[in-house]
C-alpha cells in the first residue's frame, strides 16, 4: 500500500502575542493554507493551541471537514525540546503517530510558531518518517530565524544557530563570550533565542558581557505590527537607556565581528 | 524628513529550473505578492530576472505601475557572493543604492531564489541600512536551508550552515571531514549548498569521505512537484546507484552523528 505524506506545517509567529492578530495570509502562502485546509490527521505539540490556529484558517480557507472531526495527536512530552532530535527517535512512538501515514493517508506536523522541528519539537517525528520510508513534505511559512539573519545584515553566508543559551548568569555570561570568541575566529555570525519574558534581563547581560566592538543585533515581533530589528554595536546599545518592550514579544538574538 | 523602509523580499526556490514553473502563491503568502506589487524602487542581482519575477507576480497581484516604469538597480559585482557580508560596507555605493528610502520611498532587496542575504547578496545593503536608520522588514518567503533542515529530521535546536565548500577536492575533503569532527563533538547538524550541476560529484565525494554511520541529508527541488528530500546513514546512499537527478536541482546537503 502507497503510504501517506508527513507535511511539515508552520505557523504564524504571533503565538502568545496580545490581540489582534495579524491575518494568516500575511504569512502562510496560499498552497501552505489549502494543505491546512484538507488535512485530517495532525501530531502537534498542543491540540487546543492548534484548533485556535485552524479557526484562523478556516476563515480565510474553509477546512473541508469540522474542526471536532480532526484527529490530533500530540508530541509526547519526552520528545518536547532539548529531549527530542538527540539519537535515534522511539519506534514504538513514532510508529502510533505516524499510523496514518503508515495506513495512506497524508498528515500533518504541526508548528505553534514558524517552522515545526526548528527550535521546536517534532525532529524526531521526522527522523522515524525517513526511516519508515515516509514522504516528508515542508511547507513554506515564517520562521523568526530566517527572518532575523536576513533582516540583520550579519553574516548569511557563514552562520550557527544555538538555540536557548543557559539561565545559570555564570554559564550564560561563559557562553556568550564563547560565541563572541567563535563569530571572531571564524566570521560566522552566531544566533540564538530566549523565552520573551527574559528577553529584556537577557539584552541587558549580553550588553554587560560582550566587547563595545561586538555586533548585537536583536530582532523582536517579526512579522507583527510591533516588528523591530537593530544591528549596532554593543556600545551604541548600551546607550539606549529607554525600556524596550521586548519582554512580551518573540525576539531572536545574533552577534558578529564588526 | 521620514525615511522609508527596506523590504527584503523573497523569491521562489525555482530559479534556473525547467517550466513549467509552480504558481507564486506556493510559496509567498498574499502580504508579500501585495509589497512586491506597489514597491516602485528595486535592489536586485539582476534586473532582467527580477522582472521575470515580477511578470508571474502581476499575474495573480496586478502590479500598481507598468513593469517598465520600475526603477531597478543591481547590487554592484563587488558585493556578491563571497565579497558580500565581509566587514564594513562601501556607503558611497549605498547611499546610491538606498537613496529612495532616504528620499522618504519604501522600497525593495529582492533575491533570485529564497531570502535576499541568506546565502545571496545583500547583506551589505542591508547592513548599510542600519547604519542609515533605514527600518528593515523582512517578507516571508521560502527558504531552502529552513525547509531541508526542518525536513531533514537533523538537530534543529542546534545547526550551523557554511554555504560553498571549496571546490578543490583534497580542500573539500578535508572541509568534510572537520564538519564530520564537529557534528560529533557538538551534537549541532551541519549544513551547505552547491550548484546544481555539481550536486552529483559533490553527493559522491561526501559519499567517500565520511564515516558509514554518518547521518547525511540531501534535500533536492524544495517547494517545487520534483520536491524530495531523505536522510539516511552514509552507508545506505553508498548502497543507492541509481542515477539521482540532483544535477538539475537546486540542493541542500546536510550532515550529522547518529
Amino acid at each position: 500500500m502507497k503510504k501517506g505524506a508527513l507535511y511539515l506545517v508552520p505557523a504564524p509567529l504571533d503565538f502568545g502575542c496580545d490581540a489582534p492578530l495579524p491575518p494568516v495570509t500575511d504569512v502562510l502562502p496560499l498552497a501552505t493554507l489549502q494543505h491546512m485546509a484538507q488535512l485530517p490527521y495532525w501530531v502537534c505539540e498542543n491540540a487546543k493551541t492548534l484548533r485556535a490556529l485552524l479557526k484562523r484558517v478556516d476563515a480565510v480557507q474553509p477546512l473541508a471537514q469540522p474542526l471536532q472531526s480532526l484527529q490530533i495527536a500530540e508530541i509526547p512530552r519526552a520528545w518536547h525540546k532539548k529531549g527530542d532530535h538527540q539519537g535515534a527517535p522511539d519506534m514504538t512512538v513514532a510508529r502510533t503517530l505516524l499510523a496514518p501515514a503508515l495506513q495512506g493517508h497524508d498528515m500533518a506536523l504541526a508548528s505553534e510558531a514558524g517552522m515545526p522541528a526548528v527550535a521546536d519539537p517534532g525532529a524526531s517525528l521526522v527522523r522515524a518518517a525517513h526511516l519508515l520510508d515516509i514522504a516528508v513534505v515542508p511547507l513554506v511559512g515564517p520562521s523568526s530565524i530566517l527572518l532575523a539573519l536576513a533582516a540583520s545584515g550579519l553574516n548569511g553566508q557563514n552562520f550557527a544557530f544555538h538555540g536557548y543559551l543557559p539561565q545559570d548568569m555564570e554559564a550564560r555570561a561563559s557562553r556568550l563570550r564563547q560565541l563572541e570568541q567563535t563569530t571572531y575566529a571564524s566570521g560566522a555570525s552566531q544566533w540564538w533565542i530566549e523565552t520573551p519574558y527574559r528577553n529584556t534581563a537577557l539584552l541587558h547581560h549580553a550588553l554587560q558581557v560582550l566587547k563595545p566592538t561586538t555586533l548585537l543585533c536583536v530582532g523582536s515581533g517579526l512579522t507583527l505590527p510591533q516588528s523591530d530589528i537593530h544591528t549596532r554595536p554593543v556600545k551604541d546599545w548600551r546607550a539606549i537607556t529607554r525600556a524596550n518592550g521586548l519582554e512580551k514579544l518573540p525576539a531572536v538574538f545574533g552577534l558578529s565581528r564588526p
